[in-house]
């Protein structure tokens, strides 16, 4: 499916298809795809839990406001950021670049990140955003269905899935076959939040 | 071309054509379509600045490390986010819905954010992720390439674009048409950022 036509017919699927199992294949495709979005300094921020267990499923969505995509959809993925991923050993995220460009580049994401938790927050929820966005797309281009959530209680789930110290909770993405409609699309006109040159 | 193709193809761009110019139609189909991309409670906390003037772009090429990008790409867009969109008037974010999802979700908005600008900060750097992630596949289906930056110093660019209190920059994104090539793409393998049900 066409990146504009995948786009526009994106919607947040609030009905999925219980009894739809998605294959071990599209998944794979669907994972390794996504994580070809970048992130700031190739960090990769994102660390996903892939909730199959229908327990854990049911937890949630007591604490995500009885919200049925939380059980029913194929896929419930939890998407988190570690904000200590830029001091992990960060050769890794450059080991293909030239010398020259892992000579420059490594100081300075050092020098960009240390000492400034603000910033390494605001670039992990960045990465979620990029991340899960492409997850979005190449979830309609396998013909699936997806939803975005943040309408739950991160504090509760964090405990759920035994979310680490130094990981932050971005949001959920349901995906799955979706087997209702939305109501019409609705979005300020460009006009309103684009700015020629300055503000 | 398909969401998969787009993303495999797409590559941080380093090197653009200076001389191709985008015609304003491509630009409206790229702003238009990307704009659909979600965002949470529909708030598009999207700002962005288009920079066209060249006196402007080289301001910005100083304090974002000489980037060629920054004066090169056919589009330049600073984009910010606006962190107060939350409470500007959100009864237009679900103007489509139906009444009883709108007397659902404007209290239960307010309640969400009022009192949290680190949850606000948090979801707008998320929006400007899914923001960008369309803009660049889009960009991508269009037949340009890009490069997402966030190499720069932003207090600075923040005084160049004459960024209001209560706006964020997110990062830059370059677009046009690519002339260079990048190294070998280099990713975390899936296993070590997925885990099933919990940490």
């Amino acid at each position: 499916m066409d990146v504009i036509e995948a786009v526009k017919r994106r919607r947040a699927t609030k009905a999925f298809d219980p009894n739809h199992r998605i294959s071990a294949e599209a998944k794979r495709v669907l994972l390794e795809t996504s994580a070809l979005a970048p992130s700031a300094y190739n960090i990769q921020h994102w660390r996903v839990v892939d909730v199959q267990d229908s327990a854990v499923r049911e937890d949630i969505r007591k604490v995500a406001w009885g919200q049925a995509q939380v059980t029913d959809a194929s896929l419930l993925l939890v998407l988190c950021a570690d904000l200590d991923a830029w001091q992990e050993n960060p050769p890794r995220y450059w080991a293909t670049a030239p010398q020259p460009v892992q000579d420059f580049l490594l100081p300075k994401l050092d020098e960009y990140y240390r000492g400034k938790p603000q910033v390494a927050r605001d670039e992990a929820m960045r990465s979620l955003g990029l991340f899960g966005m492409a997850l979005m797309l190449v979830a309609q281009d396998l013909g699936y269905d997806s939803c975005p959530m943040d309408g739950f209680d991160f504090d509760a789930v964090a405990r759920i899935i035994g979310l680490p110290e130094h990981y932050a909770i971005g949001y959920m993405i349901a995906i799955g076959r979706g087997t209702g409609n939305s109501w019409e699309r609705n979005r300020i006109p460009v006009a309103d939040w684009i700015v020629d040159n300055h503000f």
